[in-house]
């Protein structure tokens, strides 16, 4: 019954710790006599849950209390429309950056429910650098700039926000809960918990209070799709993910345990020097990625010929290295390395390739 | 760590059998070295769980081929306004049987959305029998009849489904999994895991492929809305949530292993005679609800003084009978026994429900 490094970039490894605790309360939570799959969410049990899940980004993250933060149901990509639908109308656009296929799928959205425009995009070098955002290029009726912070499928990640004017609206999926973050830049953020929170099912938002305030009263949104519904009724307008938010409880509470986000980015970005490092001193391994803009998150990098990906990714597996693959559209390998990933996972990791390469050179 | 009975109305009690499962393979599903939490929905496991859960809903409900099984994020609310962004446009209506709450709501929301009308409500009578539909009321512009087989709130459920010659829109979030359907009259059925099917964050979907080809090629909805991204995709268009999918699968099999429809059929409908016998017996419990409109599901009903209900509830708690308040629209008490609740629960309900009444006659 060992358990394996899982490098899935998402639904991805979750702490022990958290897990072994769910497991040992999962048929009778706090002694309650039922589990908290069963917890009817109008409980005082089940509100005051929330409530301490909602404390604890609060506390992980240092967010002000002029923002919001809600956990609503379902994959974190439904707020692509959520966000045009609320925060847009006839006088305004969204300016996106488009610096992967996460960015560019938000935009995409965003142009079928309302107006959007691009203000930058690293689509020509196939996303192997971040685009290079002018202030100048942002049009004076855009509403807020979007970006991805961290685009899972090429490995790149921003180190900093993009400077501009208007509020930043970011999807943070796959970076929340690994480094600092500068709120009053922000309208709104949002995250797929199935990275660095809780399994899949659920996704985070924190919104400015001052940002919501902008949607037009008269705007006709689907109600599940209404930010303000969710942030009035605190989460628990309709029946929410019990059992997501307490794993993120569980989760937030580990990364306290742990030292909080300083702890973490020192972890990670230790974790992610170590690889990076040992594949540019490799002449096996590469990474194309523009060394200014790698993620921390994801190390994509290639093997010298790819008729050596499945090889390399099943004897992987036997030594109980996980999901190595690179997404199927840009192939080659990729390590997801989020905060859940101990150092001995990357070390396991590269003790691997150094023995993979020995075994194919000559 | 004795397990109570939980009377829940949703979240509710999940079979024992299938928790103890999911809690032994909780950290190493099927020898995986990781959690089901933790594997990525593009993984060639995740996916055999996704086609195999939708397979057993195929089997146990006897699922026409010339309908599609989806299972999506997020409540089971969504698709009130989905269903009108997907099946209505500017020359058609939706017409709807209000019942209960859950069912104004659906029409509140269609309202909103695009255009809708009653064709029937038990409103006046707050709900105590289901209203009468007559064909005649149904609009001629009416894309669909809606309903809702069974009211949580106050306790009402649909034996037969209504006469219409338009297909028939019906959300069965509390009765799912607990008789048998007849598929023919119907061109989507839904509901929301968390009462017959699994833990909260999902909804399962039952569609009318014909039903599918009349949205409009030219609608604008909000993907994550689109009924047919989901059908085309096979619920992997977004990350679902595969935990809710697994213990789905859990509890279909369970189902399957215990009779199937048929004997859960039997089974409720004599949990749910058995307490209302003894309620109609006594001259100090009642229950309000017009006999032939009750629910076998949910069993509502009242103390002889109100005074008397938190004393109640606090003392059916010690003695691990859990969540029996009625829903705070209509007071008294309420006992949701769906196919999870055995029968053993029912039974020690009644028991407690005489020592009450004893204690407090005289």
């Amino acid at each position: 019954m060992k358990r394996a490094y899982n490098f899935c970039a998402g639904p991805a490894t979750l702490p022990e710790e958290v897990l072994l605790e769910a497991q040992s309360e999962f048929l009778n939570w706090k002694g309650y006599g039922a589990s908290v799959l069963e917890m009817g969410h109008r409980s005082s049990e089940v509100e005051a849950l929330m409530m301490e899940t909602e404390q604890r980004f609060r506390d992980v993250l240092s967010i002000p209390d002029a923002y919001s933060v809600i956990m609503i149901g379902g994959a974190g990509r439904s707020n692509f429309g959520m966000i045009p639908l609320n925060f847009l109308s006839e006088q305004s656009v969204g300016s996106y950056i488009i610096s992967g296929i996460w960015s560019k799928m938000a935009y995409e959205e965003a142009v079928k429910l309302k107006s959007a425009s691009i203000v930058a995009s690293s689509e020509d070098i196939h996303h192997r650098a971040l685009p290079t955002v002018s202030a100048k290029s942002i049009p004076s009726d855009a509403k807020y700039l979007y970006y991805t912070s961290n685009e899972t499928v090429n490995g790149t990640q921003f180190s900093l926000p993009p400077k501009a004017d208007i509020p930043l609206v970011c999807d943070m999926t796959s970076s929340l809960l690994s480094e600092p973050i500068a709120f009053e830049r922000y309208g709104l953020i949002f995250a797929g918990a199935q990275k660095n929170i809780a399994q899949a099912g659920m996704s985070a938002v924190i919104i400015s209070n001052d940002f919501l305030d902008t949607i037009d009263e008269n705007a006709i949104i689907p109600t599940m799709m209404d930010y303000r519904v969710h942030v009035k009724s605190k989460s628990l307008y309709a029946t929410p993910p019990v059992f997501n938010c307490y794993i993120a409880n569980k989760v937030l509470q580990w990364v306290e345990n742990n030292g909080g986000i300083p702890a973490f980015v020192q972890r990670n970005s230790r974790k992610a020097m170590k690889l990076y490092e040992f594949i540019d001193n490799s002449s096996f391994y590469s990474c194309k990625i523009d060394s200014a803009s790698r993620s921390v998150m994801n190390v994509c990098f290639a093997l010298p010929d790819s008729n050596l990906d499945n090889i390399f990714v099943t004897q992987a597996e036997k030594k109980g290295l996980l999901a190595l693959k690179g997404h199927r559209a840009v192939g080659g390998m990729r390590a997801s390395i989020y905060n859940a990933m101990p150092e001995e996972g990357v070390d396991a990791l590269i003790a691997f390739m150094q023995f993979f390469e020995k075994e194919n050179t000559q």
